[in-house]
């Protein structure tokens, strides 16, 4: 039946038959043993997805696994990361801890991998400790006036830069070697104790947990680029990766972080470098206060990291669309953690394990078959710099790229039970929206996750007044990157969040440590799964939505409202400046003023039509236009030297702006630099988005 | 109707429509007066082809201008480049001659451009002269192992290396000056008398005659690659263009070319260089014979070139689709000339200008509206570098790859009638040899243009034994290249041609000269015009044929069949060699061999459908499919430093062998250099041509 749409009543009975208790024993599964990418604790993940998407009653119709050889960085088993204060004469005063301390079963498991920054090089630094922030380029252009950096090690905290950067910005400046922790006035709300306020007394970090990591600042396996890493597949030499730390790096507690930091000598730090410790955070001298125990002492860095191809799986699975089997909506969550990984990623697994339940069961009995295929992606290695979903996009980037309506993230499904939180498209804004109207929040009969959203986050819409925001997919935080920057698919990324009243954490305390455990979600995170319920209500009626709705439930004139938003920043910022050197900006608003006319006169065509008696072609070719609008923002010689950015919208910029990323980014280079190859440059960055722009408001207008 | 198909009936009508007085008026009218991109004369072509387009009785639904700013090149009409014979005592002994010797009125006329080099730099070089034969790399190679080539003028002659290759390959020897001249062997079967052999007695050029052109190596506008050329685009500065004449360069006649060759010093050149001139071409001492009158002198070009940044029009026309608006199949040709461009390109423009009219009357009168749009392209500056097209490709580049069934592109329609050419993507093979199935040859009321073309041009094919031979597109010799290379959309080129046992000139004799003009094709080309009819009623027919059928008459298969040639010379040419560096050729094999399976499947599901009873979202899936197989073949990353070479399969190479380019260019560098850098872009061109071939299996496939 051509003119299959979305069925309310499936919609409802999906929603209802969605089960919190399936959601806690689904994670229970997947949380019995860590579950690093490529480890035998991944390969029975990979099973236990098999086995799920078979099964016979509630599976669906295929799912296979797919794998890749990628390039991944472990600690030695044998011989562990070390950090030791070594006297002058060479005795070792202090050891950090080498493992995180166990409260239970789950931390004392062998399969627990040592706290340790992936991608590091070994090496043995040795050298006098300075504080160093956060490890931005400001914080060591702060340090190097105040004290020689040659020869130190630096103690970093999270937060301010990526994790590769702290050591990349350190290097120019002769740093040896770097040390993060986690500060406990950044993800602890300065609670410390684990006699009382830490877990397993609390949701909080204890002193002794580490934040592990993937320390690079590029996606997808590094030895490919824009290559799926096959057996014979052409790899550079792993000497040549660019982006991740060149001296080397490790993670510890700040149960170790305090011994270090509190001993510091030099001048005081400054007042925002300052945590929460009960000690004065000095700069050093370099090195030790002369009056403690470490006076003269150095720190010393004993890092055994390795690189090493290793075998990584994807798990694929797909309901065939009755009608429009050639159009794919994508949803995906990585399976490998860094350790139990119980809320990264398992709370997302669980959730999608639940929805594929509902809708395996509906299929399989006949009741429903959605107009579009549906294809689930349990997806490898993405701890490591989102590999699994990168390589297979590269793998199979013409077919997706031509038949790929959405991609829907749901990763850390639950980081806390306050409120729904959702990024994405601007097209896809209208769905989600429609989506949560339809869904409680839990425990209450009456208070839609919309309405509860919009307390928490929102914002002004000149279209709609006052609506929850969804926020903009500008980074590469999860799975949603090479779908949205490289291949152009509408993609959203869907979670439940904090009430940011009750806590400042960075993220949820747990994180990347070996407390993130079935234990610990059970009982701190989501205490009856109900959270977890909701953003499977959620994100599944957003999945059925775009999976069976006749004309497709995107809405282009959302997507004029934000470049709107961006144009109107970027006159404010940048005409004078631009008009200075001779570069207009005006075409940059008439491609803005072509857009919003064309998604105008599409929507104008959408509502004077009755598509439900329109000719099959005819809602086809209207979808085709929505299904391909971020599509006809991808310009691949946008940004040549960043690999997997293509989106001219939302790629990521360090200008912190909220406009347009590549006029930002060159523009801000440019105004500081004063060079002339910077604001050609800026020019060429402002020419390349208003010929996206202009490019994507052509493919709105009537077809010819 | 959706399942609206090929009308035969219309086919035949169409045909029978097609009148050769017609054209030969068109023609007429179009080369009344020289019409080189941007001049007023091409202004009158552009108010001709929008008179047509817009007649209301055989015009088309719609028909508009559409302008770039385009970096062009011009000599000085005030101060015009000259080349002279210069004395040790600066006696002018000798001058070349500025333009080319009248026959008639249509030399006379002031607006015929002086023969240049465009985009040679100014300048004026003195210096001894060389012969350099054909300007190639192993041409300047031999003569400095014979003579100091530091300081000299080299004589080239066209052929064997592209027009700005003569002055690149020769600036690093100190050369500081090119000519170039078309030898009477390459283009006149040795004939050089105007009094009784060259034009006006025969279509062979006149001994004053030059062959203009672009003398660059990149096409589309050479200051805004990948962004079209509008107002405030952002251009490169022009002194950081590449692929031009580093040297002044000028191109001269043969009588002009004879009184320096003839006089030329030093040791007789080889055997392969000597020309049709009746004296021994020798190399220079450098410079000429003691014994000649020209002893001692030297030779100096005066060149006054500038570069301009004009106005440039394409001329675009449409015929809305009834069924699917929205895919639409490009017809096009250039409309600009270097001079009155009767044959280059007035004879295609005609041609196209005849389809128009009875098509357009045929929409006129509601006797038929084609299943899918079309649309007409006139290009403006085509002869500078395939500017219009480019920029058209560039400014709708999304529009064009969503929606782009297929490009015909009828430039020179007649070099001669003996017989069809075609080249294409080979799924296009089949929609060629059809309509030449259909269509008779000039005077013969049986002989079809198929049972002609199959004598003259043929090879044997695994799946069909002797067919005609449909060339490969691989190089950029006319506006097909952005959209085969740069848009990926399945392209072909077709005209008429020479019977080579009667003549081995390079291309026409008058082509790029003064002397392509109206009386030379209507006397010397195609007397009756029959020859553009037939051309005409063929080119017509693929294109009714692409806009009509229900389904897309594309076979995949006769892509496997081509893939497999190509393979097969990749085994035995470079298994062995990539063995010793260990690197396993499998991936390609592997590619090649799904590729064939996944095109089996494909045409066989076709075959095993009844398609005008299926929906027409299955019919409409097919055709996406065979529609977007040439896209699938492209990776902008794959040749980053050749501006819009995207497809793996077609890029131009160098390595002159028929096989994969970019692994055959890599693997033969690689194999002359050794270095490890060049084994490593071999692999690596392996890896992307396997993948693309592998990703365009995957889309062939079912579709989930
Ligand atoms: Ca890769
Ligand atoms: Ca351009
Ligand atoms: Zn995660
Ligand atoms: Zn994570
Ligand atoms: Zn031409
Ligand atoms: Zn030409």
């Amino acid at each position: 039946d051509v003119t299959q749409d979305v069925d309310e009543e499936l919609i409802q009975k999906f929603i209802s038959e969605v089960d919190n208790l399936e959601i806690q024993e689904n994670l229970r599964e997947l949380t019995k043993v860590p579950h690093m990418a490529t480890t035998p604790g991944d390969e029975k993940t990979v099973q236990y997805m098999l086995k799920r998407w078979q099964d016979p009653d509630t599976g669906l119709d295929r799912a296979w696994r797919e794998e890749y050889l990628v390039y991944l960085s472990f600690p030695d088993p044998k011989t562990p990361n070390k950090v030791t204060v070594e006297s002058p004469t060479g005795k070792v005063l202090y050891t950090a801890r080498k493992t995180e301390k166990p409260y239970g079963q789950d931390q004392e498991n062998p399969d627990v991998v040592q706290p340790y920054a992936a991608y590091s090089p070994p090496g043995h630094p040795k050298g006098k400790l300075v504080y160093a922030n956060q490890g931005k380029p400001s914080d060591y252009l702060y340090l190097n006036q105040t004290l020689e950096l040659q020869g130190t090690i630096a103690i970093t905290r999270y937060g301010g830069a990526g994790r590769a950067q702290k050591a990349i910005n350190a290097a120019p400046y002769g740093v040896i070697g770097v040390l993060v922790y986690t500060d406990p006035r950044d993800i602890n709300d300065g609670k410390m104790s684990d006699i009382t306020e830490t877990y397993p007394n609390s949701w909080y970090m204890p002193p002794s947990g580490v934040e592990r990591g993937s320390f690079n600042t590029q996606y997808g396996d590094m030895l490919t680029p824009y290559l799926a890493a096959k057996d014979d597949t052409y790899r550079i030499s792993p000497s040549k990766i660019t982006g991740i730390p060149p001296i080397p790096t490790q993670p510890i507690g700040f149960e170790d972080a305090y011994a270090l930091i509190c001993n510091l000598g030099g001048l005081p730090a400054p007042n925002e470098w300052q945590g929460a410790f009960n000690c004065t955070y000095n700069l050093g001298g370099p090195g030790f206060e002369p009056t403690s125990n470490f006076n003269d002492s150095q720190v010393k860095l004993d890092i055994y990291n390795r690189g090493e191809i290793k075998n990584s799986s994807n798990v694929m699975g797909v309901i065939r669309g009755s009608v429009e089997p050639d159009r794919y909506v994508i949803y995906g969550n990585h399976r490998d953690s860094w350790v139990h990984g119980a809320i990264d990623p398992s709370s997302g697994t669980s959730v999608m394990l639940e929805v594929t339940r509902v809708l395996g069961r509906m299929v399989k009995q006949g009741k429903w078959r959605p107009r579009r295929s549906i294809i689930f992606g349990s997806w490898g290695a993405e701890e490591f710099g989102l590999i699994g979903s990168a390589e297979y996009s590269e793998e199979y980037y013409s077919k997706l790229s031509e038949r790929s309506v959405a991609y829907i993230n749901v990763d850390i499904s639950v980081f806390a039970n306050a409120t729904l939180r959702a990024s994405g498209s601007p097209s896809a804004q209208s769905v989600i929206l429609k989506a949560s109207q339809q869904v409680k929040i839990p425990g209450s009969e009456s208070t839609s996750v919309y309405d509860n959203w919009i307390r928490y986050f929102n914002r002004s819409s000149p279209a709609y007044g006052v609506i929850p925001n969804v926020g903009f997919l500008t980074g590469a935080g999860s799975d949603y990157a090479a779908f949205i920057h490289f291949l152009g698919v509408t993609s959203m990324d869907i979670s439940y969040t904090y009430d940011r009243t009750k806590t400042s954490a960075r993220i949820y305390p747990a994180y990347h440590t070996a407390y993130d455990t079935f234990d610990y979600a059970s009982k701190f995170i989501d205490p009856g799964f109900t959270s977890h319920q909701t953003v499977a209500r959620t994100a599944g009626n957003v999945l059925m939505r775009l999976a069976d709705s006749l004309l497709l439930p995107f809405n282009c004139s959302d997507y004029a409202e934000t470049l709107e938003g961006y144009l109107s920043k970027a006159l404010e910022l940048y005409t004078d400046g631009l008009a200075v050197r001779n570069i207009s900006i005006e075409p940059l608003k008439v491609a803005v003023y072509k857009f919003r006319s064309a998604s105008a006169s599409l929507d104008k065509m959408i509502r004077d039509s009755d598509l439900a008696n329109e000719t099959p072609l005819k809602v086809r070719r209207i979808n085709d236009q929505l299904m391909l609008l971020d599509r006809a923002f991808l310009d691949p010689v946008a940004f040549p030297d960043q690999y997997g950015f293509r989106h001219v919208i939302w790629a990521s910029s360090n200008a912190g702006v909220p406009t347009f990323p590549g006029l930002a980014d060159a523009y801000s280079r440019a105004a500081s630099s004063g060079l002339d190859v910077d604001w050609d440059e800026t020019h060429r960055q402002l020419s390349v988005l208003s010929q996206a722009i202009l490019g994507a408001a052509y493919t709105l207008e009537e077809v010819i």
